[in-house]
């Protein structure tokens, strides 16, 4: 069993403590990891809410429901197969969005440096271009596996800016660290600001499903699909929280009416077989619009350990 | 293209400016218009929760999130194909229904009366009832397309009230400007007051297809039972919010547990086929109720753009 | 028709008055009951989030919502088949678990003793255990039906303590008043303190349909599983609403990502047959997480008059 | 002692039981009392904010906090001193001013005309013109001591309506019910729909001390004007939440910023001095603006509380 | 009377419409107004909480509360005195602060540009900046009137940003644009960074007046050494809402425990002489944070008014 | 300067991280510090609101807004004047009281025992008791000073337990660890339940100074008494966010109307002298009924860091 062991919440209540990703210990310097947990709360890319620079610690604090052991994966420990810690925050200077991309690059360049699996939690979803330069710096381009209701790739937002949480992949393919052709965007829906919102996703290479088809492929299927696209690729994976229904998630910052339902999204991941995950996210949980029940940051939470997992047997 | 174009919120932030519904321009004297949005702040109608008053500016401040182009009716531009604004709310005074619904009466008619649809935002179901005077007067008695968990045929309400959220479509009925025999009534659910709740629909000529069975049919099949049972009537869409499950819509008035989520309310919305509608309205949004999210809100918001969407095509 | 009658929503609105369970009449001594709704608000058995103890009033405040009849049941009218009051609340000790339980299975002695059937209102799950014991003293050992997404046959939580809202039904067993054999628990999710968390039930004896599996099977297939198990054995049905998703249940003590719907989760009700119902409880409700639509608490109450509606169909 | 006592929360918690005021016993047909608290859930007179509907029950669920002896009082109990019980609510019609306001003043005659001093809780401020009307039946006009911020002596409001939560004080003026001359209006502050909004008060006879003029007093002096201006009259009370600032009271249907602290406000009703108290009421509380602290309630069952000891220490 | 007046709440209830400032009209180009109510919806430069985007939105909404005449004034009614209209919002860019500052002054020197006041609406105190360069371009160098817990004259932060919301008033000092020996800072008050995070502003050459100061001082004296600090000079009044205790102020964006009351901050307000103001601001309202009662923003919105009421005096 | 310093958050924003208390470094074993913050998560003893298990988290979070020094107390930086560290919480059993005292008297004792000054964060008033334990332990009993609106010398509560948040001072004083003669308590106000519920204090040797009476005292002369009734003894002081107004501290678990603002409760702690303080708490943090705005929790740390520097200065 690893060293790296959460507390164990039948014997402490998971009240009890400043809490960390699940209750893992903080993650010291020297510290030798598989996976390294670190917040990004950085919210200068939202374009409508504000407010997901609280997002890192709201999901702290509900991943405290989680348990270790998922029945979904033969009842694996995650944190006997994998050794992971809480990495805390990458630093951030709010409304300096340029600036905090840098930041935010620069910490997670020093974990994915190391060899070690950055789970970054957002923040807004300008934050998966530092993730994808850091792990693409170490392991070469990538293929996206990207959970969304919006693809995320526009030229520009707001008087020709070129970052933005409507842009990162459009950038990281200009960059050349993201390979859309062996990329998968899944969970388009809604209306468009312009007709080729999401064919201009296609456009660039991209592989998109949009939420009605995904739901009629069903989880097995759609996971073969990922799987068929992404090969033996290096894998990062993004997750926004606004790929479900808004009734799962109305704690998000570009919430689309219309989505799946909570268990058909968490049905999808826990389908999906092992590849060679070198980087993920989870982002635009914004607490401040969750409600008491916070379920938004459940459910981000839940979607972690589902990534935990898919990494664990991947190993 | 329409004169009448939102305001572009890839050049400036959906939260720049005072919110009108999907950033439209105000009505002015003389615009030619085919579609006027208005809002019908009435909730001396309300049984139970009051508050909907405040539902015309929460839709509007939520449908902020929504874009022009449908992909689900062959990539559509509504304010291309339609010229629509936002005509601001009818006045009302709340604690008598009786004149606000006069009042809302006299705001629609002089739009039903230039030939535009009206497509309203209430309030509480009660105003569905002035709407459909105001579009009888000029087209004739329509037909009914009624999205809903409750039938809203009582005859009266506490202590012999003849007019409240619980009795509008009777009392078209019984004045003659709707006509059972060609309208619909889908999504009826939950425990019933009297045995024949449902029935008294049936008994005055309406068709009812309660929520399971709406599902069982599926969009498609529903879709043409509503369009075989409207034909070429001129007709009017009423849609209450609690149509949905709670945990879609928990801002409304009088919620019912067990519905359809958001994603099969739209599906059914997106599969109906073009027909000659005069008029439309999506009521019961309470934003009091809705939490911090303000998930109700926005489904309302797209319920009323996939209503315009339906409308641009039936051109 | 019986003398106990609920207040009439088309007389006086839902809102007037002191809200006992569907406006019916507090129990008075010397009532001749066939069911009686009693609310035990205790939280002391809580793991996580404290604050069911005002669950009993919850429901009852979002039970006004509900109507006599049952359009799934062949239109019966519950207070027509059924004389049931109100019988308030148990009293307890806040942070004394033990002696709430013990006074909370004196107020349902009081009640089953006299060949009434206890409808208790949670309060945490701990509280099923004076249930169980309460009833049990009366109609000898129960087969449970039991929908939860937790098993809660813990042996001990924190610290070796043997009562919590984890531990009933591994209490219950060993006591001797719950026969695991004839017993069925229905909605395990989610990820596992330990490797046996679900299996330990199996151990035990109960047959336990995860979440999948419950939903594979589909609420008809389900239902005969479930008569098949109980067969004519006197039943206690016991309902944590975490067993459905926290979308439609936020407010809840423990939730649980990646649920049923609620109208997947009534569905199950409406299906399920005539069965020896000696007690039920619906418990966890914790409003302070539910939002300003309480729409848990709204599922609560229409769970409760499911029970009643299966009970009246049973006589 | 009197037969009408409380449940002690030193013995059974106060969250336990349906929540009647103060965990007082229902009134029942034929108790003899001394005062009767009864709620009038009408909110059909709020010209801004709907919702005071659930202002009685959400006034007795905070009055739980609330014990039986004042120390302001010379530890006076008011439960020795008065028969008191909970007369429930009065029945209304949302949305029908009118005949709400005849059903409150059925109700509440019912009580006066026994003699029994009703304490109303609202409900918006148009409750109080029924309770003044059914006072005044047995006990001639009366003089009002009214603290607000607002004078609620307007002619009309909205389209010449002559009843609103806006117009009581004039109605009670013009029905010879209320004695302006032996009347005062406390707390009036903030900006003016029209330059005479408060000296049409004082032309009608009342006197007007505003919030500021209120506070230099301090509440000695205050409490002696107001025992010189009613004299040995009979006396109707109506208190506003809104008196107080919204720091204070921010659930209530139309706030204004700039009043006086919580702990000025019941220092006032603590300094004065016995008087032929008639009738009283709390009204405005509206749940659904308060928060979860529910401090407006609370506040609104302390001053409930502090009403209750005048009419002791009267008698 | 002026032509620009407020639809009157006393025929149209307050919730009718889409919301501007006190339901004024709203700008049209060649208006020729006095002042012009303006929101600056950027947040970028908050440190702490995220929001106020939200919060010239918020402040409309609230206005609607408040009503033309001033009885603290002598009965002025602003709308009579001078010409008011809601000039809508200044675009931003979300992420951009610097960006977002030059946008906001291109849209503030459009109005002062023409002789016409502004009276913006934040939006966070970085807003100020842009606001007195564009009144000091055609006034000259402004004496502030700065009302706050916090001085906001660091030199930099987060890494040496020169902009934010806790830098303006040094910036504006070294700009030339303000002159800090004719200004005043009122309501610094809290724990401190730095042992000069107020001596600085002195050392700037402001004057400092800490709360406590400010409240022995009272309203009167306070007033007295404002108009003396100011002279005849040109003034730019800023509001910050954090100067009055977070219950009268929750929704702020760095919440500073132990302020003034909100009528001890108004009543300083009124005691305010007739001074040359050139422009104005209410900064920090965070809607998000400010509970279901909006009392931040109804506080703001009166703040506003009585910044009104005393331009019109000063005319 | 102490080797103990919190995150700077002129460079690093104050959201960034997981939070401990004013983002402070967490204790290690074997550091020398002066005094630890401890949260006591436990929330058993209260008999009205649960929830203050959360009330240590929430208070760090909302300690982040703090600074090191204090304005006044002569510009000290506490963390050059002491070292101290947030040493996490003591472990509990929910629902199981005599438990929980018990583990957080070890954890308390842990930390007295070596000298260094107990912070504790409540959870709810029965944790003095603990802590009061751990403290005497070392110090012998001590003189307490006591800031509540409630004296919480009560003898028992629900049948006969003595302990919970009522009860902690009498069992102290019974205990011997606690010396009534040099004790003080401050603030007690409201109803009562029983005639003697303050002189049940006094009785015991307390002296009371309840609300109005410290208000009148004025902070420089109540300031005096406290120094001159604890003299040269080991003082403990602990401090129940209730004794100010709930509009100052919602969040709490018996409020009660009618107490201090912030500021008349902070002047009270700034205007107290040296003295010998062993331990000290903040108790009763309730974040679940605070609002978003959390401004109990904000009020707490700031109380938390004017003891801070209380026993900075004493030293």
């Amino acid at each position: 069993m690893s060293g790296f062991q959460p507390v164990d919440s039948l014997n402490s209540p998971r009240f009890v403590g400043v809490p960390t990703f699940m209750r893992l210990p903080q993650a010291q310097p020297g510290d030798e990891l598989d996976v390294a947990i670190i917040g990004v709360p950085c919210d200068s890319g939202s374009p409508f809410r504000a407010g997901s620079r609280f997002g890192p610690n709201a999901v702290r604090q509900m991943s405290l429901m989680l348990r270790p052991i998922s029945p979904y994966r033969d009842h694996i420990n995650v944190f006997e197969a994998l050794r992971i810690a809480d990495a805390g925050d990458a630093n951030v200077v709010p409304g300096y969005l340029m600036e905090s991309l840098e930041m935010a690059e620069a910490a997670l360049s020093a974990i994915a440096g190391q060899g070690i699996v950055p789970l970054a939690l957002g923040g807004d979803h300008s934050i998966s271009l530092p993730a994808i330069r850091a792990v693409a710096k170490r392991h070469g381009p990538v293929s996206l596996v990207h959970f969304d209701s919006h693809a995320d790739t526009w030229d520009s937002y707001f008087g020709g800016k070129r970052h933005s949480a409507g842009t990162p992949f459009r950038r990281a393919t200009e960059e050349g660290i993201l390979d859309p052709s062996t990329s998968i965007q899944i969970g388009m829906r809604g209306s468009l600001f312009r007709p080729d919102d999401v064919s201009q996703s296609t456009a660039l290479g991209f592989q998109v499903i949009d939420t009605d088809a995904a739901l009629a492929l069903g989880p097995q299927a759609l996971a073969e699909r990922i799987a068929a696209r992404v090969g033996g690729n290096p894998v990062y994976i993004t997750y926004d929280l606004d790929f479900v229904d808004p009734a799962f998630a109305p704690g998000v910052g570009t919430p689309e009416a219309g989505g799946p339902t909570a268990r058909e999204a968490l049905a999808i991941l826990r389908a999906m077989t092992p590849m060679t995950i070198v980087g993920c996210d989870v982002v635009e949980t914004n607490p401040g619009f969750d409600g008491p029940g916070q379920i938004t940051a459940l459910l981000a939470a839940t979607v972690a350990l589902e990534l935990l997992s898919l990494i664990a047997v991947s190993r």
